[in-house]
């Protein structure tokens, strides 16, 4: 098969919406050591391509476990794409296995070994080469995806009416090679990913179900993480446009509390509101340590609109670098909603910014008493013309108290920016 | 069988070391949307027991799926924990699944039924009351291990020489009952951990197979993250003590590069040097935007050596809160050593601590130039008697180089107190 035929075959596949497998190779997968993320990506690039993805597996890297993971995928699976053990070591028996799993032999494929030898003789002892050459065994019969200069090709063939890919584990070598199968493959565009800030999972559930009634062929997943509630929807048969309408009335029932669609991270939806009112942002942080500037900073571009932040975790350190009265912190507490308010209009003033967050409470698992348990956390948005604080009991241990109170100050500032681009309120359909 | 058969079965296999899978239900994890973390938990907890898990696999909450994948495990492999797919909606078929594939039936666990029927009468209305009931269905003899109040119990049914037991997903009622069946396994403690900082994965593994060099029965497996190196050394038939004495030599071959074992974090590390040090600890972070203060205030009782920190964004906010001289920000620039410097001593004296870290760099994708391309990072620590900077140019994107950052400036932290402590700084093996 040539690389176009490959990509051809894929694409029927994906039309047909047919059972796809992705097998991750890697003992430090199957020892619980690390968390597989190829799989995952792997079976999300596939299912938008309109594959039905029903296994991801990961086994060690060990011939005879490879082999029977991809013998036993084969008796389900139209398309099974395997990544890692391609690479150099003794560890990559992912092409044996595979020649084991199918009955075919491996052989060296002139192009590959005379780029990794290219590659070798520069860099490398010549003890190396051998070693270094496995890369270039392939399958027989097999179509060669090209890799970048020196590495492992991926590798595709034919069994019986299945394909097998073989790819890289690094991601960077995997990605364009998958992004090269799904060439063909129209992205069916089969699923709307709506976030939400704010609402509890039932709260999500029962406004999304409300919205749904009366549609069909439209499978909702509500997916809640700590702090934050995703609705899926996904495309099973809906009429045309029946995806489109259904988000569109979600996004609706969802009002304010509706931050984004698909990938947007919520400091994203943060700083392309205040970028669009042409505001910036500071904020001053005690219990979350820097989380929520970490946040909004890991966002390209987040220099045009946040100015920066104090993590004041000592109580001298609110006075020394905020200007809060230490009196104040004596006489109220430092979680306090003055303590809060005056964090928030000191780091505004010292940074001259236009709108700013402030957090203060008690993450835990120490510091925490009877009027102020663990859990307790003190928020303040102050801009030029108002500053406003409230309070929030967060249950669960310190890692959720403070993913919780990072995610709260996020969505309160931009519930205060979109208050401040919509004063009337109207967005929100609840 | 008994709950205690059960256990003392486990507690066989695992002294044998027998092969195992974990199996996670629920089509979230197939098609991408979230990574599986009950499959890697799991695993680590059996590995640790002594099982050798070769297969952990992700199918969705479809009956066909989870039976074929239960029905190839169990050629394989003489433990299969299924998690998940145990609820009350009709979503959750794991129970039909298994009673597929081992062609059981089910029937209703009428203690279970009892407990469930306590709890639908208080929180339910009564039309919920045959969903909920599901829960009680178990597998004909099969084990039931005990849930809390009102959820799913756990089952354990013998398949030929193998066992096959379900779990529910949600990791607080699974977690008990794994716990339960390991019981009577004996932790091997087959598995060292050791943790390294500021040396590349070559490096590493360089020194860690000549300080091995002679040992057998060890198994070496090197994991680098971005910034960090992980050695993992598995007893595979060492003689008695042989684990303990190949992580000795490993830990002197890694010097100071080695900060700890098992699942200690660098901010850990830094937060208990400086703990035992008596010293107190301040940052000042432009590019990483509060990644520093967010990671050394992740561990519990950090503000006993955390004073805080200072997240500057913008130049101005480099002279507003920590004292920068704008004229050196004008002439030297904000991403050069006199800045980086300026920044830990500014912040030092302000908070009055002891050490301080400052970091300043080019984090990307925009803000690069000739000189100073994207990756360029300053760091400078600052404490009573010295101030040091130094410049690093990392690769990749805006999140790997703010990662990099980010641990760096807590290595260079931690380097500088290990200093303090044993100015003679033998503890370097390399």
């Amino acid at each position: 098969m040539t690389v176009d035929a490959v990509i051809t075959r894929v694409a029927e596949l994906a039309r047909d919406h047919a059972p796809a497998a992705v097998i991750a190779v890697g003992t430090e997968l199957t020892s619980g050591l690390h968390a597989d993320t190829n799989g995952p990506e792997v079976a999300r690039e596939l299912e938008s391509a309109g594959l039905r993805v029903d296994l991801i597996s990961s086994v060690p890297d060990d011939e005879h476990a490879i082999a029977s993971a991809l013998a036993s995928a084969l008796t389900r699976h139209a398309l099974i794409v395997v990544t890692g053990g391609l690479g150099p070591t003794h560890d990559d028996v992912t092409r044996d296995a595979a020649a084991r799993a199918l009955d075919l032999t491996l052989q060296a494929d002139p192009e590959i070994a005379g780029a990794l030898r290219q590659v070798t003789s520069r860099h490398r002892e010549s003890g190396a080469t051998a070693q270094v050459l496995r890369q270039a065994e392939v399958l027989s019969g097999a179509t060669v995806l090209t890799p970048k200069l020196g590495t492992a090709p991926g590798q595709v063939v034919a069994a019986g009416d299945a394909l097998v890919v073989l790819l890289p584990g690094p991601p960077r070598e995997m990605r364009p090679m998958l992004r090269t199968l799904l060439t063909a493959a129209e992205r069916h565009e089969s699923v709307r990913t709506l976030r939400t800030a704010g609402l509890t999972e039932t709260d999500v559930q029962l406004r999304v179900q409300r919205a749904l009634s009366g549609t069909s062929g439209i499978e909702l997943t509500v997916l809640a993480t700590p702090a934050l509630v995703d609705v899926v929807l996904r495309d099973r048969g809906a009429s045309p446009d029946g995806l489109e309408h259904a988000a569109t009335a979600v996004r609706a029932a969802l009002g304010t509390a509706w931050y984004g669609d698909g990938e947007v991270t919520l400091a994203e939806a943060v700083l392309r509101i205040a970028g669009a009112a042409g505001m910036t942002i500071a904020v001053a942080e005690s219990c979350t340590g820097g989380s929520v500037a970490a946040a909004l900073t890991d966002v390209p571009g987040a220099s045009a609109v946040f100015l920066g932040g104090a993590v004041t975790y000592a109580d001298d350190a609110k006075s020394s670098l905020l200007g809060v009265d230490p009196a104040l912190l004596a006489t109220r507490g430092a979680v306090s909603a003055p303590a809060a308010e005056a964090m928030a209009t000191g780091v505004r003033k010292r940074l001259g910014a236009d709108i700013a967050a402030a957090i203060t409470g008690i993450a835990g698992p120490g510091g925490g008493s009877a009027d102020k348990p663990v859990g307790t956390v003190w928020f303040a948005v102050a801009s030029a013309d108002s500053t406003t604080s409230e309070v929030r009991h967060f249950f669960g241990d310190r890692h959720g108290v403070r993913t919780r109170a990072t995610v709260t100050a996020l969505d309160l500032l931009r519930q205060a920016l979109v208050r401040r681009m919509d004063p009337t309120g109207g967005g929100d359909g609840a």
